[in-house]
């Protein structure tokens, strides 16, 4: 099958953060090609979009609904073989719902959807379409955390014992979306986020990175939830005790308004023989500690690195990988998978690797339960 | 007043970590001298142990009851000064009562004393006989930790937030005290140490740290601590959900679990306006983070810093000063006060910069409630 | 013109290490996409990776040549707009003088060629033919490295006085050539690599780097090289002295036997005011000192930077680029100036800014002249 | 023998630099106490610092000469043991000769003294009288700076191939000697430091760390020193190629107009199997790297480093010491030594690692060689 997976986008017009993201890590390993879109609910809007990005006119659709019928009715190989959903949160299901009703595989951006029961409802029609389903939680696209992934895993630092778990930004430490900033707005409004704020935004993202590195999963949280900023209506800030099932304990702590800060996503875990400590923004490294002995710095391309850690770096030792290449390695994995589904041929299970729509499920129920953690007298609420 | 202050020392024989480390400490400056000392329970170990310290034998004593009595009787100017207590918890209420009811100022090892009556107990007797009395929360000795302090109470920063404050080392990984580990031993000891483990011996500096940082108090907290090495009868590790009373939100964990981590102590305070970040493993450097504005990297020595930050630093910057120093200051500025109160003359304000009885109040009542608050249902708790 | 530009490509066939880089990061940004290839010299392997790159066969060719002759034959916006040529060194002047003279633009992997006569040759064909050439000296693509280039043009740290640029390697501390190791293979043979080895394949980043942060012309140079690994035909490793044209002194060592160094470029440059320094390997940050104030950390994404940083960062601060993005930045700035010749129209001069065959020319003489230096008896050879 | 060693000091009178950091150097470890002084060559201002310091108005003296002479009519035990010279550098060459005739041991601050002719009589002095001479190149003191030595001693990372020290200062960027800046003012005054300027204040150090811990000999060099700032007499900067007597290559660099440096003396040494980097800013660290393996941080007080990095270390890992303490090991270990030579005792041989004389001898042919070369066209200088 000499050809690339063909990518249908559904939202991500000109000027949008995401949108350009995704098209940007599809590109990067040669193996998808974008070529149709439904870019805005603006249908002007979506077809400048589809002209900047070099689209035949009649592949560039004024709703995601007429995509789907459209492109349908093309022939395999030549329609679509996926979309990707890359709009606000409270417009994926309805996209995500009739991709998979008219049998495309589909990229989906996090968190899944708005609520628990849209939530539920895809992982049921993902199962009953057997389509492939990646969700974007980009930051396990790193190659160092599928490092920390394959060491807990193999019991190099022993039973883990402590997780911290941070993901501090600023940026929303003023009142942003006053201003006419489009990333604010939305992510600030509960009629287009949901029910939070900060946790539902980038708290998902810690709470996946945690229990993807840990392999373990939350079973009890305590949160203390706030909104600092005057008249915002979601959290910009929340601290969280964790309680893991094999009797780990941990800290969660997700802010927008840590002032100062940029995106800086980090994790130690420690287990009963030694630590791991992993920052978003210096990604390519990985610090080992261990009792009594001079912790190590493992690095992207250097020495014996678990395979699941080696395939996911494209260039040599020092050349950094960033952002992007983590999250083109979702996207080069679930090309891999689709191409196989497609093929018939088996796949590398190094590219099953990519979160699902079930780590969605589990997301959505984290905002869920964090959220009600937050405003409850309780001290411990079952995840 | 031509001479040094002199100091009588309580525990800190041959051995002793931090008997070591307060006799380094008021030494480095210049103003204090060692004259006498109690420096074991085994009146053998004291005599070797005041041999070693070039002390004549007449001022070694077998007790500090001894000590106490016999230093009375010689005249002002030979006898000492002041009693440094440098033993286990349990021995620091009586030395330091004794002291006091003695007459002689007093140098205090954190945490205060044994439990919440002493602490009072010791609180009121400084009161009533106004004595000088320092409590070594020797982290507050910093020169960069004075200048957060400076900038938080000057509005860099703006209202406080947020506060951050991790005291993680890994030493108690394993069960050590089942070894001949003198630390380890007391530490882990309900009988020596009192109702906390890592929550009263390194807790407790974070609990002082965050206070006199941003100058707030906590008000509430909600804990989850936990006794990770099977057999262990304190805690070695804690997470603890903060609130202050200006309505600022935090973090405090404290772990001697924390696998290969050293004695990392840090701190970040987020205001409205911007961050500040410090930690005591690199103590010369306050990271300094802005709105939408490069962050500044502060130095000891660089640069127009704040009196209090100046006047704590002894050499120019790039040359480090470390723990010692830190602890050296509280020495040094308790030796001012004590010569002052000695000729009578006014001290320097920027002396009178160092824990005190009331600090170590405040220590005990955290010990107190955070230990209640990790057992109870309760999710708040009042400090 | 709605298409992307379009690219053949010479070399770079499957298992090329540069090759992978040049394609990936021509796809990035959207702008470009590959059309034909002559892979390898060897048609098999050439038709190989057409395959795998997903290329119709008709576009895949055994030769260079052929590539340039039968592209030619086919009409515009069909045939390749622009030839990459990613081989090693030896084979950089065949296909870059036949593309030109065949009326194609060109990217070209450095160094420029094999030797001065071949750069000087190129850099008059680039002039007779007007066609546009991109050398991909990719350091300079980092928008922290725009960011440092535009302050010392701006004067924010005054006149430079001395700059320190590194290169230290580690990969060829053994004699890996004597393995398989294709990369290890060519660049240490003087006849596919040319006279040097470190300083050519190195040292010529750092010279290029240097030259264009400072916007200074290196116009003297003492050196002492050396090829430590016994039975290494070409330098290893070298220590060279610099003088500028306007009086600055500096220092330049590249190394390929700095044991256990990744690919760790990096620059300090220390004006009247201030001094700035940059690494490769954490490339978001750039390092701002001043007289007595407190260093700045200044990112991507953070504050005002200068237009040609902010201009070449695709992503929100905080989110890490790395070294693919520096390398589209080349292809995409290279793109949109032969997008602005084809269709006639002006091109934004933010574009207009990536390594030209002049630089190539500079970087070859910088060879010549250190290599002469290093043989040399006199203490400073002109540049 | 149960009393402190003692001290006679030589310049260092209130306000001197470098005359503070001896005495709280020699303070720390409790094995010297300071008994007598000629502070100043004002003998109201050396009175005055007597004073400040506690000591009886007896032991001031007037004159290094006066101090001599007097102390060594007091009976052994009340008089002083040894001198610690810490005037600028043309007043080391008297003290340290009338110390040595008169039977006294000598610390003296580096470098050793005024020209080669002062050097080779003061060496010729050491060996006649067989006194103990210890020279204050205190960044040998470092534990992480002992361990590196050892671990190349031990073949660690095998033959060393490559050497980089630098030591950048930036406080010398402007012409501070025109105000009244004490330390400015003399070192730049040839009449007062000798013939270099920077290359005499801190590459005496960087060339004295470099031979220290690789244990190699630096036999040929090639320099450019130049003087930046207008007017001034001295090099401000200095940039030098080594050759070693093992065949290693090596960079020097020092510098006091390196805007924004504080005191960032570091050093990264190349073998056949690793490399070692050290930074004195952050000197509880030392960085290992290894060929194809991650690198390794040690940390003092962590795992199994060499004896003569244990014994240099005070306290538990984490609790940072720093240039103090540094500077106190040579004291600390100079005093075991001169204890050693009064009771006529064997001394502990970790004890016997100090620079002495020699290194003094060494540093002053280094200048006087660098300024040679500086000058000189000739390539390659003796050293």
């Amino acid at each position: 099958m000499s050809r690339k997976i063909r990518m249908g986008m559904v939202g991500g017009g000109i000027g949008a953060f995401i949108g350009g993201v995704h098209r940007m890590a599809a590109a990067i390993d040669g193996q998808i090609e974008l070529v149709c879109g439904a870019f805005s609910s603006n249908p002007e809007k979506s077809k400048a979009s589809g002209k900047e990005f070099f689209l035949p006119e009649d592949r560039v659709y004024g709703s995601y609904a007429e995509m789907m019928e459209k492109e349908k009715q093309l022939p395999e190989g030549e329609r679509m073989d996926f979309v990707s959903i890359v709009t606000p949160n409270h417009v994926h299901y309805g996209p995500a719902k009739m991709a998979l009703e008219n049998g495309f595989h589909v990229v989906c951006d996090k968190p899944l959807c708005f609520n628990m029961e849209e939530a539920l409802e895809l992982e049921k029609l993902v199962k009953e379409t057997g389509l492939i389903f990646a969700l974007t939680h980009n930051y396990t696209g790193y190659p160092m955390v599928k490092q920390a992934k394959a060491m807990i895993k193999n019991g190099d630092i022993g039973k883990v014992r402590k997780v911290v778990v941070e993901y501090p930004q600023g940026w929303l430490s003023t009142k942003l979306e006053d201003s006419e900033q489009k990333q604010a707005s939305w992510r600030t409004d509960p009629k287009r986020s949901g029910i939070a704020g900060a946790m539902g935004d980038i708290g998902t993202h810690a709470e996946n990175l945690a229990e993807y590195i840990t392999g373990l999963e939350i079973t009890e949280m305590c949160a203390d939830l706030t909104a600092f900023v005057e008249g915002r209506a979601l959290d910009d800030d929340g601290n969280v005790l964790l309680r893991f099932d094999n009797g780990a304990k941990g800290i969660l702590h997700a802010s927008q308004i840590s002032a100062g800060e940029e995106n800086d996503l980090n994790i130690r875990v420690y287990g009963e023989k030694g630590g791991l400590q992993w920052h978003q923004m210096e990604p390519n490294t990985l610090v080992v500690k261990w009792l009594d002995q001079p912790k190590q710095v493992l690095r992207t391309g250097v020495g014996d690195l678990y395979p699941s850690a080696q395939s996911h770096t494209r260039i040599p030792a020092g050349h950094p990988e960033g952002y992007l290449e983590a999250f083109a390695s979702i996207y080069r994995n679930f090309a891999h998978c689709v191409r196989a589904r497609i093929t018939g041929e088996a796949v590398d299970p190094i590219y099953e690797d990519f979160p699902t729509v079930s780590d969605g499920v589990r997301g959505m129920r984290f905002i869920d339960r964090v959220v009600y953690a937050g405003s409850s007298e309780e001290k411990w609420v079952k995840f």
